[in-house]
């Protein structure tokens, strides 16, 4: 008898009918003799009317006050899947976050969990109960109510499973798994069978949006062996564990893509030294993301600067650097945008090189420029026009024979 | 400066524009120099919504599971008005039910409140914050979320008013105050200056529905001062506070009225000593209200019994009786329905003996049939027909001139 967390997203808990079967989903496991911890999301688009709710109120709703009115969602969900498994036959119990012991650090809207205690849920397993928790919320010590932020339930499903020392995390969504590339756009793109920690870190952080990031971080920090599922057919998901275990012959595992590129370059920085920390301290102050950054210096003595940012920041970006433009010291800011990033992703290009190499000969021989390059140990980026976004990632997935090749 | 509890019912805070409504009457207090601590009910139809939901998954959903469910309701408008007073300039912090350390017995759906740790509140309202609290929501010592059933927010209030020696509790509703009688239907119905809480206990167990009588009750047991309020016109209310600061030159205070109701007349019961407590007991475990009880012996030695319920509790009340026949060895049940409860209500009646006499006989000038009679100290109450209720109330309204006498 195995201990299973099952992790079922807003999509899979949208309606009274999608709840059923969220329960039947539930019950395949207990059949099996497995205890199941399940942690679910807030019905659909309830979030949605929520803060629609409270910006009618106030434009820039507190946050506390945002984090008490968003887990009321996930509140509802728990109550009426516990009824569901109820009705169902199975005794269940539902337990708010804090119920279920999950402490966070004392910050509103994007907090990070601190500790879990176990005691209220484990005693209930022990009576045979299927608990039910709710996802993407949790206290602090003093008592209040808090939100883990974006992918927030996929972050306490993994959490629940490593304090409890589960044997799988499944990750129930709309999808049936990992896949080489998007499937809905790429040819031949296949779902892999198991998929390491850091190639799945890659590829979430790339916008792979099956999982987020930090649950895969958490997952690989607390060795949990997470699946990814669908939650409306019964097939087998994506393997996420650890590197060891899976067979190495495939040098790229995956192709991700993102749109909506901007690459913002600045001419001309004075004293190079203090300004480039200067510009990145002063954009993530206003929660500007830049992904790429290159930065080459002029025969004169000054620096230009490049960055990547999503298209959507660079109004913001634009202010911030010219509100700062005399403490920066710069002569001229260029932005350049309809871009995009494709990248191969790959646990086995740290022992292949030439992997970066073939990737811009296949860029090349498509007359697609790269704008932009950005390496890690498992990863290549580069930033190309983004009418040429798909072209490149169908031309990427075919050279490396991701649709082939047997895991 | 004084510490003042409101409370805002469901219908109060049914919308963004009824909520801007409510913090303007909270910021009302706070200009006046007080601390407020305010109790809100769940918006508008909303309890309604999630009971739908719930019966959709199952018919009897489990009390516990209902708790977790509907206590989000409340948490919903905590963090809206929250948001409200902070757009209106006033610091506010909002509480659910257990952050505000409403303890309760470990009962689903209907638990009565035994402690309230006031820590948090106090801590707040030093920092001169207004602190916002779920109302009807309650945690048990082993923290499960419970409800405190029909009523719940005006007992959360008046609970608070008491833990916190509040120098007032108002009860904001969409009425003015407490009337001599409904005048929706009633000519000369007055709205009354103050009230006394045994008045107010019996007008609120009869129907008169401004105020939960599980309220008054605690409000009268930690000697409460009440304030029934408009929440949308700012005129006088009406006070409930203890006898001795009121006058006592009206005798009658009230009339009170309530429709639908059935009286159930047992036949023949072989042995009145046993079958009394098992036909009450029996009634009590199946949730039927019974009021009054009449009982009569025959010459043979039978006992006759009548008792009347609402209407709606006929058709279960009946089943039960038929099924513990052979037990309650009786021989014949009628059922009368279409009648309805008319009663006078006032303190001054315990020293004025005579009140239910000119009652009976101004029901009999108007040629109104009496069916049933119940007495208490400061209420006398007659089951007659449904046809002549209304007639019957304004005669008696009429009579004991409740339109015209100043308090």
């Amino acid at each position: 008898m195995g201990l299973i967390v099952q992790k079922f997203g807003g999509t899979s808990v949208g309606s009274v009918e999608r709840i059923m079967n969220v329960a039947e989903r539930v019950k395949d496991e207990t059949i099996l003799g497995n205890q199941v911890v399940v942690v679910v999301s807030a019905m659909g688009k309830s979030t949605d009317q929520l803060v629609k709710l409270a910006k009618e109120i106030s434009p820039q709703p507190s946050k506390r006050e945002m984090d008490m009115l968003l887990t009321t969602g996930e509140q509802v969900s728990i109550a009426l899947l516990s009824m569901a498994l109820n009705q169902k036959g199975l005794e269940a119990v539902s337990f708010t976050g804090w119920q279920a012991g999950i402490v966070t650090e004392p910050v509103h809207g994007n907090a990070r969990i601190t500790d879990v205690r176990t005691e209220a849920i484990e005693s209930q397993l022990s009576h045979r109960k299927v608990v039910i928790v709710a996802g993407f919320q949790g206290i602090t010590e003093s008592g209040e109510i808090t939100t883990l932020g974006r992918g927030g339930s996929d972050t306490t499903a993994v959490a629940l499973a490593a304090a409890l020392k589960a044997d799988r995390c499944d990750i129930y969504t709309d999808v049936t798994g990992v896949y080489t590339t998007d499937p809905r756009y790429i040819k031949g793109a296949r779902q892999l069978k198991s998929i390491s920690y850091d190639e799945m870190l890659e590829l979430a952080n790339l916008g792979a949006g099956v999982l987020h990031p930090r649950a895969v971080e958490f997952a690989k920090n607390y060795q949990v062996r997470l699946e990814v599922r669908s939650s409306m057919e019964k097939i087998e998901g994506t393997i996420i564990e650890e590197e060891a275990t899976m067979e190495q012959n495939l040098v790229v595992r995956g192709v991700a893509f993102e749109d909506q590129i901007t690459k913002v370059t600045v001419l001309g920085l004075a004293n190079s030294l203090t300004s480039l920390s200067t510009i990145f301290t002063t954009l993530a102050q206003h929660h500007i993301n830049v992904d790429i950054i290159i930065q080459s210096t002029t025969e004169a003595g000054a620096a230009n600067l490049s960055f990547s940012i999503k298209t959507e920041d660079l109004m913001e970006t634009l202010k911030v650097l010219e509100d700062h433009k005399e403490l920066l010291g710069y002569e001229q800011i260029d932005a350049e945008n309809q871009l995009s990033k494709v990248s191969i992703v790959g646990s086995g290009m740290i022992s292949n090189p030439g992997v970066a190499a073939r990737m811009f000969e296949v860029l090349a021989s498509n007359q697609i420029q790269v704008k932009m390059v950005s390496t890690s140990e498992i990863k290549v980026s580069a930033v190309i026009e983004e009418e040429n976004m798909l072209k490149a990632v169908q031309a990427l997935h075919n050279a490396f024979e991701l649709s082939s090749v047997t895991e």
